[in-house]
C-alpha cells in the first residue's frame, strides 16, 4: 500500500532499482494537451545519474517510453497516462554481501521486518529510483501548470553540510540553477559545495544538506480546510522523498523565535490586489494560498551509503562489518532539485483540480 | 474537501467555532474496546482553553457527548463513532470589526478567496476549536495503541520564543509533562517560558515556539513505501495543525550539517533484538519504524492574533488597522501538545492497521 | 470501515437505531447556495416512519439539525455541513428477545461474525434508520443539481410482489408519484399494491418489489473510465441500500434476449443535438452519460421482519423459534422512493464535481 | 480518473487497444508468495481473442511481462506488482471510418462528450482490451484467495439470448465450464448457444445473455457496513465491466415477488456451524457474508458491434450511416467468464484484508 500520491490528479508508481524498471500510471490527467517523449525526458536527465562530476558514475540512459493516454496526434486523451522507464545498468554482484548484512540507516531491515522478505538487489523498492516515477509525472503536472496557469516552480541546493549560500529571499530563475552541477545560483557557494562534496567522496564519506523550494503565480484559494492545508500536503510530499527529514514553509523553525507582531504578514493593496508586505507565511495562510509566492524548504541526510567499515548485524542478529560498494551519490542534493520540483507540481496540480471541483463547477448565485 | 484523515481508522470532522459545535466520525475503530465519555473529556481537559493562567480566560466545558458506536455495554462496535462538542461561550460581538477587516496572518483572507464566502465569526472553520475534533478522536487511537501494544506518545513544550529545554535526548513521562501549565518537563526552563508568555500578553503580543514528541514501543515494520511513509505521514499530520511551520524527523535540519560516518546509525544485538546505537533516523529508516523510538518535533509560529494595531486591508481592498480583540492564548503551544500527540496517535494506529491488512492476514508459507 | 461513499461530494455517517441519533458529515459542498433545515426536512419526511396507513406505526418525528457549514446568512461556507437526527421513540423491551436469537435474513448473525460483539437494540448499524443520513445528504445533492444544472431526479414504485404497473417508458413527475402513498404514479396499480401491503401485513407477512428511476436533464460526460462508470457508482450506491437484491440500467436483464442490432441506439441529429432515437444505454454509454435520460431499476426484498414464527438458531448455536415484534413495514418500497433518489443525487453530483475537475479547469488550446 | 479499484488490495489500471499495451500496477498485495508469469499468462489466455470458433477471429498472444515486485526467488515482495500486455495486432485502417462517425451504443460519443478529444482507434481506453488488466490482478489475488483461505470462484454462461441452462441451483467445477468453448456447464444448452452465436454472426448481427458466478468456502465477516457492503461492491465490480447492464445477488429480481416468509433464509445448525436451509440471500446479510456460498448474476448486452449498416451522425452531427468492420466477437460471454471471476477475486481479497485490519489486529480483550 501506499504507492499512490494525489486525489484528483494522482499518480501510483511500482519498480526497483532491480527487475524491469520504474512504471507510473497518472489517472486524472487534462485531457487536449500536447505532450512530447521528449518533455518528460528533459526532466528525467535532470535527475538521472551520471550527469557530472559530483554525481555517481553509473551510466543509466532512463529512457522513458510512454504507454498509454495519448491520442495519435499526441494529445492528452483524458485516460491514464503510463511510463516505463528500463533499469540497464545493473551489477547486483555488487550487492551480494548486503544481502546478507543490513546496511546502516538504509531500508534493508526495517523491509525484511515489514514484508518478512525482500528485494535486497539495490536497495529494492527503497531505491532513489524510484524517484524517476515522480519526475516523470512531474513533468506532466509541471506542463500543465506553466501551459494553463504560469504557475513556475523552481527548486535549487541551499546548502551543502556548513557550505551555504548567503542568506536572503532569493528568487533564482531555473537558468541560474542550472548553471553549475551543484545547482545552486551562488556561484561563489557552488564551488565551495562542489569543493566539499568531493572532498567526502574522497574520503569515502558522504554530505547532505537543505533544497530550497519557491512557487511562483500561485493563484489564491489553493489548499483545504482541515487535514489537506496545502503545506500538509507538501510536507508529506517532501517527506516521503528519500533521504529527507525536515520540511519549513515560510518562516519555518526560525519563525518560533519571532514574536506575533514581528511574525504577522501585514496585508496592503499593491496594484489593486490584496498582497502581503512581508511573506513569513510563505504563501500559505490557514492551509490556503494567498496569491504570495509559495516557499518552503527540505532536509536532507548525508547519504547513508558510505565507502567505509561501518558496524552493523548480519539476517541471524550477529554482529558484523560492512564497507560501501556500487556507485554513490556523495550527496544527494543535486539530483534531488528536479524531484523536489516534480512533487511540488503534482501537489499544486491535484489542489488546482480540487479547487475547481468545489468552488467553480457551480454558480449558486449567491 | 479534506475533512477527513486516515485510510484504515479514518477520522472526519465538521465544525466552526461558532455554529452548534464540533462533531468527529471515527470510521474503522476496532470492536470490543470499553471505552468511556471520561476517557475522551480527560484529553479534551488537556486542550480546553481557560485551564491555567497562561491560556485563553474563555471559559469553554467542551464536553463530549458520543453519539453512537458503543453497545449498551459501554464497548465499541466496529460501527462509526460519533462525537459532538457543543459550542457555548459564543461572544460574536468580539469579531464584529473583523468581519470587515483581514486579520494578517489569520485565515480571514484566504477563506474568503477560496470560497467565495465565509464564516467570519471566529475564524471559522480556520478556527482552532477545531482540534477538539481530532483530540477526541486521539483519545480513542491512544487507547487501542496502549491496550493492545503498549505504544506511548508523550509530547511536550521544548522551547518557548528563545527559552529552551536543556539540550538532550529527552525522555519525559506524561506526568513530568503535567507537572506544570507550560507543559515543559524542566521546571526551571517552565518557568522561564511562563514568564516569557506572560510578557508577551502584557505586551499585546504573542510568542510561538516548538513542541517535541516521543512515541514508545513502536513495533518494526509501520510505514509503508513510498508515499505513505510513516513520517511522511506524520509530517502531513503535524503540518495540517494550525499555526504550524515546520516538522523534523530524528535528527532533522541539524542532520544536513553531519558526515554520513557521524549520521548513520550502526545496527547491534542488544538483549537479542536488532538495535541501532544511535537514533539519528528518528525510528524510521524508509519509511517505515524499526523499533527505535519515534522522536519529531513541530514548530509553531506565535499566535497571529494580537492585542496592537496592524495595517491590513478591508473587504474592499481598502487600507486600514485592525487591533485585536477577543480572549486569545498569547502562546498555544502549552495547549497543543495534547493535539501532536492525539494526530500522532491517529496516524500510528491507522499505519499499525494497514500493516495488518497486508502483512498478517496471511501466512503464504515462504 | 466503509462508512464514506464519494469522492469529491463525500458523505460519511454515523448511528444506529438504538443511541443518540444518525449524523452525517458532507464534505466537498459547493459554497454560496442558500440552504435551510426546512429543505432537508421536507426530505426526510418523505423517508419518516408513520406517514401512512401501509408503513410502520412507529412514531419517529426525525427532526434534523444542522450542526455546521452554514454562514450567519444561511449559505453553504463550503465548509463540512454536519446534520444530526436524534433517535427518540426507542422501545428495547420489543428486542429482547432478538437479543439471544439471530432474526433470520437480518444481519445480526452477520455481524456478530464480523466484528465479535454487536448492538443488539434494533439491528444496530443495519437498521434503516442508518438511510436518514443518506436522505439527509441527498437534499443537500439535489438542491444543487436542480439549482445550478436543472437535473431532475424522480423515483417510483414499479412492482409491488407480482403488482406491477403497466409496461411503458413512463416518465412521472414528483407530484404523480407523490400523489398516493405507495409512491406508484398509476393510481389503478397503486390501488392494487395497498390492497397487496395490507394483505401481507394482516397474514404477519411482507412483501418486497422494484423502484425505478429517472434522471433527467443530465449533460453528456458524465461518469469515469473504467471502474467509476457513471453505473457502476449508482450499482454500488444502490445495492448498499438495505433489502436490495438487484440493479438494472437501461434494458437491464431484458435487454440480454435482444440481439444487437435491435438493442443498439441509433444516434441521430434533433434540434442540433446529438441524441439517441431509443434508450437501451439507459442514458450511459461506455460509462459515461450520452445525455439522454438515465433510467435505472432496484429490486427490494420482502421485509425480513415477519410477524410469524421462524425457525431461526440462539447465540449459542442452538435451534430455537423467534416471531417478529416490534413495528416494521410490512414493505419497504413507499418509503425507500427518497432514498434511491438521495443516492442517486449524491453519485451524479459527485460526477458532475469530478467532471469539473478533470475536463472543465483547465482550456488546453487543443 | 476512476482507474482504480480497491482499498487495501487496489489495482490501478492504464491502456488502449492502440498504443504502446495495457498496464496494471497492483497495490497492496500480500508478501511471501510465490508467483509466476504463467500462473498470470494461464488466465489470460481465457480471456484473449482467437481462442475458439466463436471469438473473434483476431489473434493476440496478450503476452504478459511482470515488471515489479519479485523478489529473485519469486516470491511476491508486498511493493507494488506492475504488469505489461503489449499491444500487437493493431489494424487501425479498420477504423478509419469510425473515427468520423459515432458507432451506435459504443462510448465513441460520449468519450468525445466529456474529454473534447479522443482516441479513435479502436475504441481507445473503452476497448474490451482494457479487462486485461483485471484478469492480470485478478489471478494474483485469486491464487492468494486460493492458497490462503480456500475460497474459490467459478462463473459461467447461463443463458445466451433465449438459451438458458435448466434452472435449478447449479454449482459447477472449473473444468466443467472449460468443457465446452462457451463456458456453459450444461453440454445440451452450451450446443445451442454455440449454434446461436454462430447464427448471430452469420446475420452480421450479435447477442447477449448472462453469467452466474458462485463464490464458495467464504469464510463469514467479509462486507462493511454501509456503504461498502459486500453486494455493493460486487455489483459495483460487475457493473464497471464493458456490457453489463445489471446485477442480481442471490434471489435478485425473482425474489421480489416472494413473500417475507417464503425469503427469508431459516438458521440452523448444521454441523457444529450456524448455516442457513436456504440461501435467498446469496450468501450476504446486512452487507456482509454469511458463510454459505456466494451466488450473483450478471446481465451483458449483445456487442455492440453489428456488421450491418446502422443509422448514426457524424462528428459534425450530420446524419450517416455506419457498418461495422474488424473482427469482433458476436457474443462477449465465454471470453467474459474469465474477466468476472477476476473481478470478484479482486472484490473479496480486499475484503479478507479489510476485515482483518479492523477486527482481527487486536484482541481488545472483550
Amino acid at each position: 500500500m501506499g504507492n499512490s500520491f494525489g486525489k484528483n490528479f494522482r499518480i501510483t508508481t511500482a519498480g526497483e532499482s532491480h527487475g524491469a524498471g520504474i512504471t507510473v500510471i497518472i489517472d486524472g490527467c487534462p485531457p487536449r494537451m500536447p505532450l512530447t517523449v521528449a518533455e518528460i525526458q528533459t526532466e528525467l536527465d535532470r535527475r538521472r545519474p551520471g550527469q557530472s562530476s559530483i554525481s555517481t558514475p553509473r551510466k543509466e540512459a532512463d529512457t522513458v517510453e510512454i504507454l498509454s493516454g495519448l491520442t495519435a496526434d499526441g494529445l492528452t486523451a483524458g485516460t491514464p497516462i503510463a511510463m516505463l522507464v528500463r533499469n540497464t545498468d545493473q551489477r547486483s554482484s555488487a550487492y551480494d554481501e548486503m544481502r546478507e548484512r543490513f546496511r546502516p540507516s538504509h531500508a534493508d531491515f526495517t523491509y525484511q521486518a515489514k514484508f518478512g522478505v525482500r528485494i535486497a538487489e539495490g536497495g529494492g523498492r527503497a531505491s532513489a529510483r524510484e524517484t524517476i516515477a515522480r519526475v516523470a509525472a512531474g513533468a506532466v503536472a509541471r506542463k500543465v501548470l506553466q501551459l494553463a496557469s504560469g504557475i513556475d516552480i523552481t527548486a535549487w541546493v541551499e546548502s551543502v553540510a556548513d557550505i551555504a549560500m548567503p542568506a536572503g529571499d532569493h528568487a533564482p530563475t531555473r537558468e541560474q540553477v542550472e548553471a553549475n552541477e551543484v545547482r545552486c545560483p551562488d556561484a561563489g557557494a557552488a564551488a565551495r559545495m562542489i569543493e566539499r562534496i568531493k572532498a567526502a567522496r574522497a574520503e569515502g564519506d558522504s554530505v547532505g544538506g537543505v533544497i530550497k523550494c519557491r512557487i511562483r503565480n500561485v493563484p489564491a484559494g489553493l489548499g483545504e480546510p482541515v487535514f489537506d492545508r496545502l503545506e500538509a500536503d507538501l510536507a508529506k510530499a517532501m517527506l516521503s522523498l528519500p533521504a529527507t527529514k525536515g520540511f519549513e514553509i515560510g518562516s519555518g523553525f526560525a519563525g518560533t523565535l519571532l514574536s506575533g507582531l514581528a511574525h504577522n504578514d501585514a496585508f496592503e493593496n499593491r496594484d489593486g490586489r490584496v498582497r502581503t508586505t512581508t511573506n513569513n507565511s510563505g504563501g500559505i495562510q490557514g492551509g490556503i494560498s494567498n496569491g504570495e509566492d509559495i516557499v518552503f524548504r527540505v532536509a536532507f541526510k548525508p547519504t547513508a551509503t558510505v565507502m567505509r567499515a561501518q558496524r552493523t548485524v548480519d539476517a541471524k542478529g550477529d554482529p558484523c562489518e560492512l564497507t560501501g560498494k556500487g556507485r554513490h551519490d556523495p550527496c544527494v542534493l543535486p539530483r534531488a532539485v528536479p524531484i523536489v520540483e516534480a512533487m511540488a507540481a503534482i501537489v499544486l496540480l491535484d489542489h488546482r483540480m480540487r479547487q475547481s471541483a468545489q468552488n467553480e463547477t457551480f454558480d449558486l448565485g449567491a
